[in-house]
């Protein structure tokens, strides 16, 4: 092991790709544990900015507990209402005093809650669709770490915990991330009547690969049935398009399969998400940093999203691991399978873990030792460098959902 | 008496005109309890419409229990900014399902209240300075009076139950009414500095009258303490004008008496209201259904507001017996004071009060008997379309604070 | 006048007990805005006693604000059961934080709020009946005033209030306070059967006094329509029995006259309130200081309960006011009517009041001069001594509704 | 593949209990998450028990989403106090009324959280250490598949859905699962002073265990810091005596690591639980099925805790796979590490899953051959019995945490 203790060796398992089952899912932007956790990190980056406009520094919070409790709808063709609002209550610590001055803690969360809202589900009208409430407790005085303006300290490890990242993405886990992706961003662009509440799920046996897609339509767009049949087509169409790009294994995709035309049981929405219907939502209970639920590799249950950045370990390594497997395998040719554990070293500054361990499947004509020197580089440099998370995180520059 | 029960006689007192010592006093429409009045009114109104709207006539409701909790703010020249959100919670019954149809009644409240305090708060921003939430409860079935589209039912009483009203306003009153009314649509129209919480307090003591105005004053547009200085005399002299409009007595006026620019504590506010910091407020504690507080004359307990108009007596009676009294005053000459009460009797028709007595001081000179047929005309025009109130506060046609 | 700006005069009416109408309203203790007036004193008088045990001095608080949200139930003879639990939420002001010291205000609130309820209105299970919330914003700073162990001082007036209070009471007066009075103590004591939530009603014309009583009746007491019928029965005897002992003038007593037995439509409850079936209840909308409604008076409309008793001048001449009414009836004859009214003086201690007028209606035979001196005696030494009524309040040995 | 489509082949990796570095992590009955863990599952078997008394079967219902947002508290050697509640929001669905008649699910909901929490956090004092408030939809009508006094019938699955169980534990996950429970249920029992809220974390290099015990003192049995140190190493020897009852390896116990006596910073708590001061909690980020965190194995992110028995595949298969697991390595020789894996079938009963893989690692000497009928027919039986999974959660004889 080298100082940072680094260790890599070879997996004692098949690489994912390679393993006859493979089941990976996404809850889309629009999901309820989605919604969740996209207050969650959004409130965690205001706050942020917040302290560093003024006290210059990231002052102690965490704002990883977004409740949502599902509201009553009901969706008409042509446009229906919300009957029963939303209820989001936003929990978390706090600072709210620095050096004698109140710091609007509250109203800049509620902001943030309500910007990101709108933003991204933009049906949710705010206020009548959705209450959003917020209760922060006073956070436990200053953060000893200090991420500033001016200087910046790697933080210590104060808890015992595990981040871990993989790469490459198999094909199913492409699929399943970039259909949710594109349909969300691309497809949305020309067909409002898709909601964000996008759920795929992939399953992958052999070279057989079924993509599962739930896609909340929106009513106010969608005359009737006929209409709706075509949504559902559509959605069907392009999210196999997509797919198509990442796999030459045969695809099949399949849309809203719960629908029951006959008992007119479809899944028509006023806002373009289940929240408004019975869908409770919380943070960290679905998608993991990378965007994805993958039962075939090892998870974290931190949740990410919400956390603050600077100091909370849970949040950093998981970050950090996604982003050194994925650095890895960017810049180092042979890897089929990566995985990234970063286990903390309570007292020890979160640089030098007590263990950063790469299990690598290589592929067919690689050896291990070839790379292991490149591998370890980078691992060593992203080590170096960690606060780049907490700056990125703070910037939005990261997923955590 | 006659069949609708009128009794019409001379007062055994003094017109209040006439007392030695008078007070009066009006919470403007930014106070905390007239912020919660005016809500609950408007949640009333937005229900009753909904319900004609949807079912032909008004259903169950009752939305009279708004509750405001203060904020905390931090105003500063120049523009402050709210540390804690104002927190608002709708608080009634409403009747939520109808022929198997679910109404959005949470929703429409929600709308309402966000729509009147847009109007009437503007500083205010909605859901980051204040935080609206609702619990209106099942309501017990339906109404059995009707109140629809096609017709109209002289709702039955089914309680005991009091209004009371009072005209002519004496001059302390028409002053103390008239100087929030003038300075929350005249003068801010030009003078935005001044926020909607205004509350005069009148007294008059034989012919000196003192009138004592606190003014919110909105720290965005002021820059610094000579601005404010010049705000509050700017205050002073416009109601001073508007005072001596209604009488010849001598008016003193004195504007935020409890400012001490020593201390640097004056009433400087980020949103115009003083629920930003501190002042919490609830339905039917402030001004009565004429707009005032007045000590020297009965008044009724009944909170008016948010009050269902198609079968609440006591609200209905209250705007009545306002109406009545303002009625015959304006038609009926020779009349100094007078006051009309209203006592319900359990089991009839309201239009058949179990008492409409009529209290009346006249001018010098004029002998009750002559106008007493007048008035008795009047008051007995007035209970045959007592429904017209109804029609008039769903219309927004009357205040009721 | 005096050097404490008392006047005392003959008033310019009929003593209430000689009017022709009269009308007096009482809400029993466990009616919802009694509830909520109820909750809101004894959180008051705990948080005084917080601070008086831990910082030596009344620290600045008001708990004048407890919102009370209805519940649903479905009562059965033999005992029925809540199905959705009535809410809750304490509001007000609070030090929470003094020299240093985190103080349990919201804790404390919340114990004094249960044992209220356990006491009051023991039918009610505290936890799944009924849900207590709070929400205290933190006070404004330290109270200028001293209200401690050792040193007591009369606080300055900070606002233009008002308070009044009136003896002796009228016959109805003290028949619809003491029907409900025994009611809840003398007759539940052997009658489980009888809630707290009694409402009497009483109306006087010439010498006829009707009282109507709407009694909750407790569910798990009774066992079929007979038991409700004799209960109903008894507890008409029983308030006859009461109220014959304060007149000679007819009396007639209804209990219950909403009750429809065909209809199956009876005041049958679970818990003895109907709190837990749609009455919400706020503060400062039932009772006034004397504990009646009465519209034949000038009423304050200032709440009473939950005011911080050590500065807040309506509170204080509320009750002060009526203590001097009592107190001058009780050592001066010969009088039929007397009201006292205190206003304050912004700036001056509340021992010197802009103005404290007694209006008196002497028996005949009695010439107000020959009783002046002494009544001013006591109006003078009780503003003298005007720091008992914190000292009382804080004590519980004023009721305030 | 059998007609239940089960799959029975070697795990292509070593042992959990083989390889080099292995994580385990346990949250404590007292932990936040465990708390919300707990009070969802109570809420749920309370509302299963109630469906069933009142209508003879399970409705419909999903109770996890409980939210915990922490409070404040002011430990002291001898006895502290929370100054800031602890705010608990039960979250989710239930069927409110069937057959025209009301449910009490909310008064249900909230009694068997406070009876939960009173058994498990005993100094936690309901209604003023701890409000409980309910937030439960209406859930979207009756429950297709039935679960009732008379008959059962095996649901059908609607979700593609996923669980994951182990067996046998590995000695480091024993150790971490015992020294838990122990030190909540024997050593408790005559060591008050040791809080539920006791986290394990337990780390394994090579032969080398670490146990690492966060255990929350409560004050009020500790007097002073000598016997806070003492009540830690007891705690210390204690965890090292159960530990070794579960391996040879070395193991190495730390109780508090991160306290600093210099600092007066201790883990001392008023109610045992991190609860009180500043940690919230949610249901589903702690522990899973089988009470550990393994970020060494496979884990499923569902949510088991407060999901609906009846249906809730995902709470099912989690259960079911963690039972079958352990049958299985009870019933077969020879098996060093088990993992079984179901995975459903949209559109068919849950006992035909899409597939139900069994990954096996055998003993040294032992043939997969040798042992495959066997574990084959003991998943067939547990699979064709799945509804005695629903019995036992409903009944509370299965943890879901």
């Amino acid at each position: 092991m080298t100082e940072r203790n680094i260790s890599i060796e070879a997996a004692d398992r098949t690489a994912v790709e390679d393993q006859q089952v493979e089941i990976v899912e996404r809850k889309g932007i629009g999901h309820p544990d989605s919604i969740s956790d996209g207050i969650a990190e959004s409130v965690s980056r205001a706050l942020s900015n917040l302290y560093l406009d003024r006290v210059g520094k990231v002052l102690h919070y965490n704002t990883d507990e977004t409740q949502l409790v599902a509201g009553e709808a009901a969706p008409a063709f042509g446009g229906g209402e919300v009957v029963e609002p939303i209820y989001i209550l936003l929990v978390g610590r706090a600072t709210k005093k620095y050096d004698g001055k109140r710091l609007p803690v509250d109203s800049v969360a509620l902001e943030a809650a309500r910007d990101y809202l709108n933003e991204h589900v933009p049906e949710l009208e705010f206020g009548t669709d959705v209450v959003v409430d917020v209760k922060l407790g006073e956070g436990s005085g200053d953060l000893q770490d200090v991420f500033g303006e001016e200087n910046v300290q790697v933080p210590m490890a104060n808890d015992t915990s595990f981040g871990v990242g993989h790469a490459p993405l198999t094909e199913t886990e492409e699929i399943v991330l970039n259909v949710e992706r594109e349909l969300n961003s691309t497809y949305v662009e020309t067909n409002p009547h898709l909601g964000p509440d996008v759920k795929v799920m992939g399953k992958r046996e052999g070279d057989s690969i079924d993509i599962t897609v739930a896609a909340a339509m929106v009513d106010s767009y969608i005359a009737d049935i006929e209409e709706y049949e075509d949504a559902v087509d559509a959605v069907e169409e392009f999210a196999g398009e997509v797919a198509r790009q990442y796999t030459d294994r045969n695809v099949d995709v399949a849309v809203n399969t719960a629908d029951d035309y006959d008992e007119g049981s479809i899944y028509l929405t006023v806002t373009g998400t289940s929240a408004e219907q019975g869908d409770d939502g919380s943070v960290g209970r679905g998608n993991r940093a990378n965007g994805l639920i993958t039962p075939n590799r090892p998870m974290s249950m931190e949740a990410t999203s919400g956390k603050n950045p600077v100091n909370h370990i849970g949040k950093i390594y998981n970050l950090l691991s996604t982003d050194i497997a994925e650095t890895v395998v960017d810049e180092v040719e042979g890897i089929r399978d990566l995985q990234i554990r970063l286990l903390s070293q309570i007292g020890r500054p979160i640089d030098e873990p007590h263990v950063a361990d790469a299990k690598i499947v290589t592929d067919d004509g690689v050896v291990l030792s070839d790379i292991e020197a490149d591998v370890e580089a980078i691992v060593d440099d992203r080590l170096a460098n960690v606060t780049d998370i907490t700056r990125q995180a703070i910037n939005g520059d990261l997923t955590t959902f």
